[in-house]
């Protein structure tokens, strides 16, 4: 396909009225999923790709080849579009600043925002400062500082890397101090969580426009495995609607509060006395919003578009009463096509999504939905399916 | 993007356990809209493009230049692909009649069922020899013919091409038998059909697998507007079970009388005593199955991939109880986002699909749809955001 064709660049009203072009940092799978909305709603979203064989880069029409964090490849990418945004929060802030602050291309989210997903430190601090509800946290800067953190957190302490993690990287539970030395060493600086006793892992979903409009989506229940996401019901089950409106406003706060553009995941701990503490920022579509994509009247990788591209927002209301997604994490199955068949065989309403990936032990390599009235039903239906297509058909669950 | 790359011929068990290539002849907006349920399914779709402005041919990784009825063209997507497909029914019959004796490339639909969507004179003897319902209809070779078909249908005449019609192309209506006189000379034969006195139009749409399995959508009711597709309801209203039931057992029986693969619409003419009579068919997703890409568990796009592909079908349930489509048809408007970003800001419930299209008066471009209770309630607000979207936000519905 030919590349883009170099524009004039946008006037800013250009920009306030809404662009038509919308540059995707990273070829994954998050922005493998934004192409189909952005097809429907006529934007131009070219991708940056390390490699060509990356889960958007292979399906995308318009690839730049380039790393994230290589100035040049970023700055070529903005200069065929009106806004960038991103299909994870590994760009360097500096990069992102300075083509920010030279005003060509919009940056969304905003480094100032985006900082908060990336350096886990500056968003513990803010959210702190800003008196949202945070588990207790340490800054560790020496051995010191872990053995005093210890002490006061009862012996055990959740240590994270303040950039560079996802999923279970860059996380890891301690209960003696040298422990978090090598990292210590590597980092420089450390944050350190207590462990929360939480009784479930909530998520909630907003997407706000440059000028503020803000949208909620119903909070979600997502069960992790070995630290990814795994599962997720939409709507949470039990959290009654004055719980699920304290959260929503939670999440719409922190949106206001850091200047979020684009879709914001608050990812929470639930406490046994029903409050929540907030866990991670993610600034992008998310794991805990895929089942928006077949449940929801606008799905969150066209919500994200519609902000960062300063389109009005679309409704976040639900299709059914209740949604339910579950991840296909890399098992026995090399080849994903005949537990493919025979999971649609067995589910004609099972939305599946492939994302392209080989597959590898745990990877995330795709997700099926599905919608209903009963969230048991529907998730031994999706666990069904994932076994098929992981395990392969003549796995247990087949036929 | 890199071509496909040359992939060995699949063995008759491949093809038959599910295709992994779909090749679309053709890169209009059918197209266009396969291209997001194909990156989710994981199929790898290459589009045939006569050019590169073409609606599918900008958004599409995998793009082969060349002309629908250019047999090197055909070839040589064929011969990327598992299966071939269509965006419309232009293809000469004899190049997929060669394509599927040879055997290397799945043509589905084939030519021998594509043929009754290709010639209407071969669908009227066809439909009629198998007693399904049709308007009287006449084989027109000369122009006493037509003259004796005019004093037979009461003085007025449908006069139909039997090929390369679409949309109002290629349909007059005549009262002389002189009107006739150039398209027989141009075209040898014409179809000549009553001119039904109908109460609306109906459409009926089925998906079928190449082994036979098939599923109904809910008959619709259409509404055109100079012969070009207008405003869909979804189901239609007023149409009692029974009646859907009958309706959509005349289309599947239509779709294995005649062997085909993919999507099959059924239009319809519904007369006052509640009979119905076949239109036309189209053997490919169709513009009286856009509700469903919103309004279905399995929308229109997906289902002919995954029945070309010889996967299983999805679900045809709707997911509201009534869903609505209406067209854009070039206007006023030259720049559609204007308009777009104002439906957009009334209607947060508005789905809308944009083609990439140039405007030209009357032109299809897009189409928006809406999910509800109401369908005039949904009409009138898919009506509003189309006047927005065609005469631009300045017009008398705009804020």
């Amino acid at each position: 396909m030919p590349e883009t064709p170099p524009r004039p660049a946008p006037s800013a009203s250009d920009v306030d009225a809404g662009a038509r072009s919308v540059g995707i940092i990273g070829a994954g799978q998050l922005a493998r999923m934004m192409l189909g909305p952005a097809i429907e709603l006529g934007l131009t979203t070219p991708v940056l790709a390390t490699d060509p064989a990356e889960s958007a880069a292979d399906v995308a029409a318009r690839v730049r080849p380039g790393r994230h964090d290589d100035e040049q490849a970023v700055r070529a990418l903005a200069a065929e579009v009106e806004v960038i945004t991103f299909d994870h929060e590994h760009v360097p802030t500096a990069i992102l600043e300075r083509l920010e602050q030279e005003g060509a291309t919009a940056v969304r989210p905003g480094p100032a925002a985006l900082v908060h997903a990336q350096d886990k430190l500056v968003m513990r601090e803010r959210l702190t400062a800003l008196g949202h509800p945070c588990p207790r946290w340490w800054r560790i800067g020496t051995a010191d500082d872990v053995a005093a953190a210890l002490t006061e957190a009862g012996g055990r302490l959740v240590i994270k890397t303040p950039r560079g993690g996802y999923d279970a990287h860059g996380v890891m539970l301690i209960d003696r101090a040298e422990q978090a030395q090598d990292w210590l060493a590597q980092h420089g600086e450390l944050l350190a969580e207590e462990l929360v006793p939480f009784t479930r892992e909530l998520s909630a979903q907003v997407a706000r426009r440059p000028g503020g409009e803000a949208v909620a989506y119903p909070v979600v229940q997502s069960v992790q495995k070995d630290g990814v996401c795994y599962e997720v019901v939409a709507p949470a089950p039990g959290l009654d609607s004055a719980a699920q409106q304290r959260i929503q406003g939670l999440a719409l706060a922190i949106a206001e509060d850091l200047g979020v553009t684009g879709m914001l995941a608050v990812e929470l701990f639930e406490t046994a006395d029903g409050e929540v503490l907030v866990n991670e920022l993610a600034m992008r579509p998310h794991n805990t919003g895929h089942w928006s994509m077949d449940g929801a009247v606008t799905g969150q990788f066209e919500q994200h578009l519609r902000a960062v591209a300063d389109l009005p927002l679309g409704s976040t209301a639900p299709l059914a009463p209740v949604s339910v997604m579950v991840n296909l994490l890399g098992g026995a199955a090399e080849d994903l096509a005949p537990g493919a068949r025979a999971a649609l065989a067995a589910d004609p309403a099972l939305k599946l999504h492939l994302y392209g990936k080989s597959v590898r032990p745990g990877r995330k390599i795709g997700h099926v939905t599905l919608l209903g009235d009963d969230a048991e039903e529907l998730l031994a239906r999706a666990h069904r399916a994932e076994r098929l297509l992981i395990d392969g058909p003549a796995s247990p669950a087949g036929p």
